[in-house]
């Protein structure tokens, strides 16, 4: 069984790197924090007695060798890398949480016939580089290494150069791996485990996502002396634009989300009308027809209103993940995992994406849930009970081991 | 006479310092581009025998000497410092206009009774450090001196260590020094002259303006997993206050402004609802009365919107210029002035701010202004016609003579 105080020391210990004063963590992908991270888990890899490779989209993988070299491994996975201001469990957990799988195997001398890998994968978030999920994107085939090393921060690095600038860019070929399954063990990131008050989620899919960046442009005019009625504020246009947004979310029902993250008003300052902003928008919905209701409906309401501003307008796809459903038996192995175990469960769908949503398109994969407080993530006050913390990589190994036997 | 091609020379010439590529200028106060036109100026003043002096606040004084020691001096002036995406005229045609009249007094060897001084004052805009009008702020008794070096721009630079930074900060104690009277050459900045196609505007005063830094905070969430009506969105509201913005300034008529000019939203993730928005709000009317209206206004709905989106709301005034009514002697100079020498004219209020609304608190004060293409300011676009540029700092001339006799 998991060695259920190491894995929370793991998961204290680690948030030391990238550790903000409120007590989250600060540790975008492939920057100093993530090096250290990233050569901990190393460190403690080869203390289990793994072979650890990392792969030329600089994802780690720690390999436990199994009795059968004839069978392609199980993996399990998620990520170190943090949201500006993010929290100590978005992705660390199921990093820690294979460890400590990994840990327990070795402990009680158990060598699975499958060998078994762990992966961390590279820029999950989405935060330093869009999109997210990119190391499991080429992984997976979805996205080629040269688009990905061609991604640019917002200070114009590139993610092949960020990588060679920590010293992750590793030899092993991104993808040349066949699996025969992989489970992936993360918080919530929602409310719905802690509302029910279940211990465990059984994720079935991931819902669809779809990433815009919209520029509208306008004029730059004097704020003192430019009569409302003459301006072209590209800023006015976007406020309308964002209010748009949240009443497309509500016209679509309460599966339905849109978000603005980032905006970015120019020349920026004080008396200047704003001439130009861009920002962008995240759509999401289970369904992926409804996504594209939501897409047209904003299309076309926000093209009148930058009609009516004399505003141009563009609005381009960044981004796109279409809604995953993962592998029936994958989910059934976590059913039963978390039943054996005598945890309370439900099944649920990812409203995040996952590095899972790229790996169930070339293998059976699923994902393990457990609750978090207040159904907060991306939020430096992100918190999981400890208890929940060691269920969660219970269910987990349980479910390798039934992969296993598989 | 004012030596038109030389003037028209002079603004083309000085707008290389800091030249943008769509035609505009980028010369933040105090930046390296505003101590080469620093310098270009002081070059120019000695040519024409002027002493020059620079003040504890930066600005520069060329002092042409008048044939009585008695008199306190007639000052002309305005500013060289631009917005950060700024036309080639605003300010900057002040100071040369300025130089122009200089230079006409000297080529006809014409001795004025009262010393003629012109002045370039630092950091107008309030682009880089704001408030705006900082140095004539200072000069004229507003702000402290120690108010004004500890204003810090966005990157933390204080404006006494960016004044040693380029050399400028000067010996000659800021304000002490009386005035007989002080009359400013400005573009209009807006579209009244242009389209009643009138080539002078007296301006009699000076419409009130408020600033305000508006914090919005309300939590980071997950862009994916949270849903809509569990959200405290802060971007969200920040929008709908910047609908109510402009729903007020259409609530109290046409001479009603309202400008958002800057947006910051944390922490600036595409799938994190922003926690934090800091934005600015300014608001302008001739009438203060109406200003307090709009301040009320806006404090009431904007309170009632955040406490709606559980969003905590702070508005601060971070600056405030009254209403300003500038000279009836001096507005009189300058109508005359533009009578006889046969231009047309119409009064007219100022809705920019100026360092004449300083000024114009310790000594007789008025303004001069000519029209701009399409009512264009703050913008590289800004334009005005060579004709109106001469005619303009001929006003000023006659406008200076008429109070050197008086
Ligand atoms: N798990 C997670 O937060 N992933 C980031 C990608 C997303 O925006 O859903
Ligand atoms: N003239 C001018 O643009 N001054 C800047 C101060 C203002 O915002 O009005």
């Amino acid at each position: 069984t998991i060695d259920g105080p190491r894995l929370n020391e793991d998961i204290a210990f680690t948030s030391r790197f990238g550790a903000t004063p409120r007590g989250g963590i600060r540790r975008l992908a492939l920057s100093a924090e993530d090096r250290l991270v990233r050569d901990w888990l190393a460190t403690h890899g080869e203390a289990l007695g793994c072979s650890i490779t990392v792969d030329t989209m600089g994802s780690q993988f720690l390999r436990l060798e199994g009795s059968d070299p004839t069978l392609p491994p199980l993996m399990m996975g998620s990520h170190l890398d943090t949201q500006p201001t993010g929290g100590r469990y978005d992705g660390i957990y199921g990093v820690l949480g294979g460890l400590a799988v990994l840990r327990a195997f070795r402990a009680a001398g158990y060598v699975p016939r499958h060998s078994i890998e762990l992966a961390n994968w590279t820029n999950e978030e989405g935060a330093r580089f869009a999109p997210a999920m990119t190391a499991s994107g080429v992984f997976s085939g979805v996205f080629t290494l040269e688009q990905a090393y061609g991604l640019a921060d917002r200070d114009g690095v590139r993610l092949g150069d960020a990588l060679l600038a920590i010293g992750y860019k590793g030899d092993e070929p991104c993808g040349a791996h066949p699996l025969a399954a992989y489970f992936e063990l993360h918080i919530e990131q929602g409310p719905v485990l802690e509302n029910e008050g279940k211990t465990i989620g059984v994720v079935t899919g991931v819902q669809g996502m779809r990433w815009f960046d919209v520029t509208l442009t306008g004029q730059e005019a004097h704020a003192g002396t430019t009569p409302m009625e003459l301006r072209r504020d590209a800023l006015l246009a976007a406020a309308r634009l964002m209010v748009l947004a949240a009443d497309v979310a509500a016209a679509h029902g309460p599966d339905a989300k849109t978000t603005i993250g980032i905006i970015d008003a120019s020349p920026g300052s004080r008396n200047v009308v704003p001439g130009e902003v861009r920002m962008t928008l995240d759509l999401r919905h289970p369904d992926d027809a409804v996504i594209d209701q939501m897409e047209a409906d904003f299309r076309t309401q926000a093209a009148e209103i930058a009609r009516r501003a004399h505003i141009e307008l563009s609005i381009e796809e960044s981004w796109g993940s279409p809604s995953v459903p993962f592998d029936l038996a994958c989910i059934g192995m976590v059913r039963d995992a978390a039943a054996k175990a005598g945890l309370s469960h439900r099944d649920i769908i990812s409203g995040a994406g996952h590095d899972a949503a790229y790996m169930a398109r070339i293998c059976p994969t699923a994902m393990i849930f457990i609750p978090c407080r207040d159904g907060l993530s991306h939020n430096e006050a992100e918190y999981a009970e400890p208890e929940d913390i060691v269920a969660g990589a219970n269910v987990l190994m349980r479910a390798i081991m039934a992969a296993d036997e598989h």
